[in-house]
């Protein structure tokens, strides 16, 4: 049997919730040794304290595992530069902004990155990463991250050369293009859905919000450039898959949540993409080194064993159904001795 | 209390189902003297005699109201000019063709509009409306409207000028504009949703299946063209609802269907429409004369009465969520006498 063996790989973006549905957190932590949790929960993340509990929360919910998750906090108008120090020295792994009512709980974002100067000032200062959710507020849809990336990043990225920047999860080949230009402090953490994904998945048939997730999914000619990104092997493109569970009654109703669930299936979809591209050597670089190496943590030491045997992907986890729900997936992550 | 009494409408699109779900039909009886009835059932209605038993089964479930059903059929490859010329002399007002699978019921639509020939050439020659729905199957979602517009449409009114098409459910200034290229025998129906909706009621927040059709909503700039269309008072383009009722339970799911629900509405959302618009004197023309004029057919007799009153549209109807389910509308249809 095709086995295939990398370096345990991080997740550098990842929706764990809280409650009874942080119970997700175990997908996560069975593949990924490392992940970056983000911060907007109800009521979101704030600070360094509530970001310690939280992990507490997350730890219990995955002990035995072995999984350490890389806390956020969330960037609020009043968020301050001390809240930043305190959560550096606290060890937090950086602070995630939303721009205002662009995403799940998102409310309470940044409407004016303008007024925030002071706090990236700080966090350029102490060396904490920014992550960015990239999309306008009041823009289209479709051009929410192109406007995002050609002002607000643009602007950020000028006023704090030295801050490092993540775009999360990426959408377009505007946004691809854009990191060339702006250098080696700004990185962009790519989702598993969007290698595969267009618009025309989401509503190009039936309408399919297990497909729906913020950003939406774009052209084809977007997807290309994100594919060859990863098979370029750029180092500043890193898998963030953004798995973002909403139990199936959220999804399957007359307004349904922006998030898809690929924590379960994330690596073996991956294993069984880069295979068809030709470039399973490209995988791993992609999900264990490149995010690491720009977040400056040390590699993980552990390794993930694929084998190429088909499984199914069940209907519903935890209350959840996964991405590609009811497929048949070529690859499959064995079972962790 | 404010009033509005216009010639009885004509709704030049509409699907009213059949078994249970034909109860929908009382919704456009209730407002429009005539209706076209789409023939994408299941079995299909390929014929005269079908349509005509369809007819009678409309009939029966609207009886007492003076509704008139228009009837259609389906073109479909095997379809013949002997079936076009019998349903010419049995009073079928028009034909549809739909390319293959790009809507409800299409898989049995047509892949090769030049192997048609010797049916548009018929329909030409007895003078037989053929509607048309305009996406071009295997392009990606908002270009197949382009797409089509720009090759098959432009192609059939070339190789037959006299025959008299609808582009139905226009969505894209695109097609606005290839009307006025295309001359008189080409027209456009237009739908009550499109007039308000763009792709960010579909994706732009949550995803919203009740707002999901065939052809998908478009950018901001088509809705605009599509209004200036409107108020110019344009008598190539006139209205056809395009209600498509499917149950709740079939639109909220992993695999949602396309088509909104909007005969109960449709009325009342268009007065509210054309008033902000500042042109309720175009909404006569828009809804009771050109599309009868384009058609051949004499112009309804009775009136409508709307008043200014508001009232909130219910949740369900028929086991069906209408468009604008639980918003507060300012004018209603007055109880018919």
């Amino acid at each position: 049997m095709e086995t295939l063996e990398i370096r345990r790989p991080d997740d550098f973006h990842v929706h764990l919730r809280d409650g009874d549905m942080l119970i997700v957190a175990q997908h996560t932590a069975k593949d990924f040794a490392r992940a970056l949790v983000m911060p907007n929960l109800t009521p979101p993340v704030l600070d360094w304290l509530e970001a310690a509990n939280y992990r507490d929360r997350i730890t219990l919910n995955t002990r035995g595992t072995g999984f350490q998750p890389l806390m956020t906090i969330k960037l609020v108008p009043r968020t301050t530069p001390a809240i930043i120090r305190a959560a550096k020295a606290h060890g937090v792994t950086a602070a995630k902004a939303y721009p205002v009512g662009v995403t799940t709980n998102s409310d309470d974002g940044i409407s004016d990155f303008s007024a925030m100067s002071d706090v990236f000032a700080a966090m350029q200062e102490v060396d904490m990463v920014l992550c960015l959710h990239g999309e306008s507020p009041g823009i289209f849809s479709l051009d929410r991250e192109s406007h995002f990336v050609s002002t607000t990043l643009r602007k950020l990225h000028n006023t704090f050369p030295r801050l490092r920047i993540v775009l999360e999860h990426v959408t377009t080949s505007t946004a691809i293009h854009a990191l060339y230009e702006l250098g080696d402090n700004v990185a962009a953490s790519l989702t598993v859905h969007h290698l595969l994904l267009t618009l025309d998945d989401v509503i190009g048939d039936k309408i399919k919000p297990h497909n729906f997730c913020k950003p939406v999914a774009k052209y084809p000619h977007d997807v290309r450039a994100l594919k060859n990104a990863v098979m370029r092997g750029d180092p500043r493109v890193f898998l963030g898959t953004d798995s973002a569970p909403h139990s199936k009654e959220n999804k399957e109703c007359a307004a349904g949540c922006a998030g898809i669930f690929t924590a379960p299936v994330a690596m073996p979809i991956l294993a069984e993409l880069f295979e068809s591209w030709g470039c399973l050597n490209k995988l791993e670089p992609f999900t264990s080194e490149f995010g690491a190496k720009f977040y400056g943590l040390p590699l993980n030491m552990g390794t993930l064993k694929l084998v190429k045997q088909p499984w199914t992907v069940p209907s519903i986890i935890n209350g959840v159904v996964p991405f590609h729900a009811g497929k048949t997936l070529s690859w499959q992550v064995a079972n962790n001795e």
